[in-house]
């Protein structure tokens, strides 16, 4: 009989037990042996701002199964045959000797661990910058479940009440929600212009004023220069003020660990992580690697990238195994698709934002469609607000972005697939997506903002951002900003200096409207304000532009009732 | 200045006011007249039941814009420059003079009105069979606004009790809802030995298990002979008994209007519908269809379908306008993707049914995935249960569908994603969507199902339906039924005859289980299943199977604690 093949796996949390479980369902007679630095396994590092928040309620929800058994080392021996060692570092690879380093964190001790085939699955770290004092007590990151408990033994016993997170990133906006929730006052201070730079400036816009609505302070453009406090933080200094803090969480990025591989002469790639093909396979044949230590390649540009994600994790700990017992899988990449709860709102993403795509050299054409989730006549519908970003030269979608507090993911991970398959925005407008009235509308949302960039492609419809419009008006220039929606609308709330004519009046009021001047209309959602351009150009009037997205993506000033 | 084109409309509920729309702002100048028979326009037809159980409480809300303009001619006239002639019928088609004979139903004149582009938007009729008796009162289909409002007033004057739905479709299913939730007993006759039969037997089982939990009565495989009463309807005598009806639905189906269309000598389709090529235009050049009038194209198989949906119907009324104006777009076909809301349910599927793929000649292999449709550990999670159809041959999606309180809706339009661009299960199973904790489990639903196909497809995992495995029971065939869920999951349900070995314990009571037999392994959703069947196999055990969709999927008896 063959000897077992004896796998070595470092990193137990999310890529490293999936790629166990699967080589040991591949191959049951394998020898597999996981190395875990931390105490606990194959828990779920996305969980934990849920756990801060008290959502989840115990840890070990964080590490069971479905069906409530925990996962630790017994659990791994007994059901899964895999062997585990935690409280253990891996100090270094003996590549040439096929044979891992170890060292219990328990008592010191040594040895050596012989592999046939290496699984490195040694995460992230979150980046700490060497702003001064940030070893005060009370200042935190959030990764492991350590840190989870660290937090709310806080909350629990010092009722911290003043919090800064550091860092408006998806970890940030995810723990500032968390701790809203647990009654803090918690500030988000942001060194880039904007919350979440994996969205645009105008979706970001929109996700800093929700959580201003729940009483957090959003400081973007903001850095902070030191903290301050006695043992433990108490102050947060920026280059814009001091703000007070009882406890400050650091949320500004995760670095692949790549010591370990990097010490081992293993190829790093131009993002700092460990380079793999896409069988996850490293510059050593016998060494493979999966999750938030390796490099990705995004779909769409075939770029290489670093999107350290538990779905991807998990994927890729697949791929490993099937690969590592002799088959044949691949991974292809990534898309960067991603959501986030922030308060009511779902904030979801995938592909190239217009931000991106315009850096990288496409031209594109943008679609802004805000609407209710549902038929607008079911009680439960809940505006969302979807942001297309196509090629314009080959009209296929590049990304998408949605907002509010309608299912934004569901039309995300449909643009996700749009994305994968190279579809145009043609062809996603006729796709065949299931409807009923408490699900959707009878056309779907993406199916409408496919439509309107096809209109926008067309040369139909000729667009404006609110960002331009709003420097029209800081610029003092000349143009009408035209709202056609209806009086009572008008009346509830509307724009400085927007002159309203109802679309229903229009046709019979041309006439109070210059033939000369820029013409900008408007509605709620700019469904109204489209059609009223379509009139005022059937009409002869040459300079009219729909503000894309209406009233719903206006960030700034509006004025309420008269 | 060229004379505006005249385009007539014939149908004012969908298809119709879209192309409608669509034609005036892609033509301002056109003069666009919708022939209406009843007197309401552009209302929610999906929304009729919904509208019968209260949930929408006023009639005009299913006929109002999002912002709650009620679209009447008026609106028409005023807002879209779209003219209407509501309550007026159109008789004939004169192809030849190009110009529709109307009769206004209000005092019986005649006239003519000339056309360049003819649209029919004729819809469909419920289909009312010859049952005797039929035409007793209180005996309703729900097309239109005025069916809804007929048994709206019965409900609330009458105080009906017992009320029969003739016919388990979706429509039947969801008036059953409607009518359930307003309090009467409801009793479901269908004739088929399913109800929901677009759904292969063991989903549209545990959807009549979940309407039978809130006191509604299936009864299926059974056929209604007459109606009795005494001028309203009091019996439905079925050829299983009889059953007391203070109401009766009749929900068997939907014919397209194509009386018009033939008399006109326009082509019809193998379906009976009208048949249209993929600019939606008929065998007349200047007569275009769309919506439930015209026979749609199945998207996988080529064939001609009927599937009249208020989707579908939409977004061919914006085809038909692009092409009536000069452009060029298609519809590509459909794929039957639909979704249902039946009580605490969502229940969706697009494609094929594993039914109907065999019935095509496909060899296919399917997945049954159980599981929670987000994070177990998040609070909202609820489950879901997907069966995906895939080509044994080109491992391609070929059919998915859902079932269960989670959110099914997202991942059967995934799956409809990918059927549309030809994906494999393989590619399936790398896609990257969005995930987070609130949103999705870490490996997204339909990723776990495309992985449960590949391990099937790879003779990895061999399955048995609980069907056959119940089959098996009946026959008295000597296996073991083997669970290898926890003592105390066992201690709560089991079924009949099974032997428990927890998945922990099975590597070390291997002994226990003879070498001879079958063996047939399950857990709750059988992915311990799973890995009980490969230890088994590593084991040296050739005849071992699990159980697709293991507990959850057991539609027969289950005894309850010791």
């Amino acid at each position: 009989m063959k000897k077992p093949m004896k796998v070595v796996i470092i990193g137990g949390v999310a890529a490293g037990p999936k790629a166990a479980s699967k080589i040991i369902r591949l191959m049951p007679n394998a020898d597999v042996t996981i190395v875990e630095k931390g105490r606990l396994l194959s828990y779920a590092g996305c969980g934990l701002p849920y756990f801060v928040s008290g959502v989840v309620k115990e840890e070990k929800e964080l590490m069971s199964t479905p069906v409530g058994v925990v996962r630790d080392p017994i659990f791994f021996r007994k059901v899964k045959n895999v062997h585990v060692l935690n409280e253990t570092e891996a100090a270094e690879i003996d590549r040439a000797g096929k044979r891992v380093r170890i060292r219990s964190l328990a008592d010191g001790k040594e040895s050596w661990l012989n592999y046939d085939k290496l699984v490195l699955a040694t995460g992230g770290t979150p980046v700490v910058p060497p702003i001064p004092n940030v070893r005060l007590k009370n200042i935190f990151t959030l990764t492991g479940v350590r840190d989870a408990e660290g937090i709310r033994a806080i909350l629990a016993e010092e009722k911290a009440r003043d919090v800064v997170i550091v860092g408006g990133g998806l970890i940030g906006v995810e723990t500032t929600e968390a701790l809203a929730y647990k009654g803090c006052r918690v500030t988000i201070v942001e060194m880039l212009p904007q919350v979440l730079n994996i969205f645009d400036w105008e979706m970001a816009e929109l996700v800093e004023q929700h959580m201003e609505s729940h009483g957090v302070k959003v400081l973007t453009g903001t850095k902070v220069v030191s903290f301050q406090g006695n043992g433990k933080v108490s102050r947060v200094a920026t280059d814009r003020g001091e703000l007070p803090a009882d406890m400050v969480v650091m949320a500004v990025g995760v670095r692949p660990n790549v010591g370990l591989a990097k010490t081992a002469g293993l190829e790093i790639g131009s993002t700092g992580a460990i380079k793999v093909d896409e069988h996850m396979q490293t510059s050593d044949p016998d060494i493979y690697a999966a999750g938030d230590c390796v490099q990705s390649v995004d779909l769409l540009t075939g770029r290489p990238c670093f999107v350290p994600l538990g779905s991807t994790a998990n994927k890729q700990g697949r791929v490993v195994a099937v690969n590592v017992c002799g088959g044949s899988d691949s991974f292809p990449g990534v898309l960067g698709s991603t959501v986030c709860k922030v308060f009511d709102f779902c904030v979801a993403r995938t592909g190239l934002t217009e931000t991106a795509a315009e850096k990288l050299g496409y031209e594109v054409t943008t679609a802004l469609a805000p609407g209710p989730d549902r038929a607008h006549y079911m009680p439960g519908a809940a505006p969302l607000l979807l942001k297309l970003v196509v090629d314009r030269d080959t009209r296929k979608l590049l990304g998408a972005q949605a907002i509010g507090r309608g299912a934004g993911d569901k039309r995300i991970d449909v643009a996700a697939m749009a994305i994968t398959a190279g579809m145009t925005v043609d062809q996603l407008a006729n796709v065949d997506l299931c409807y009923a009235p408490p699900y959707s509308p009878a056309m779907d949302n993406i199916i409408t903002a496919a439509n309107v960039a096809r209109n926008k492609l067309d040369g139909k419809m000729i667009g404006i951002s609110s960002r331009e419009v709003h420097r029209w008006m800081e610029a003092k220039k000349e143009f009408v900003l035209l709202d056609v929606r209806s009086a009572a609308e008008y009346e509830e709330v509307r724009l400085p200096g927007a002159v309203s004519i109802p679309l229903g009046m229009l046709r019979d009021r041309l006439g109070e409207l210059p033939k000369d001047k820029e013409i900008v209309t408007f509605c709620t959602v700019s469904l109204r304000g489209y059609e009223a351009a379509l009139i005022l150009k059937a009409a002869g009037l040459k300079k009219v532009r729909v503000m894309d997205g209406g009233l719903t993506m206006w960030p700034y000033e509006k004025l309420p009732p008269h």
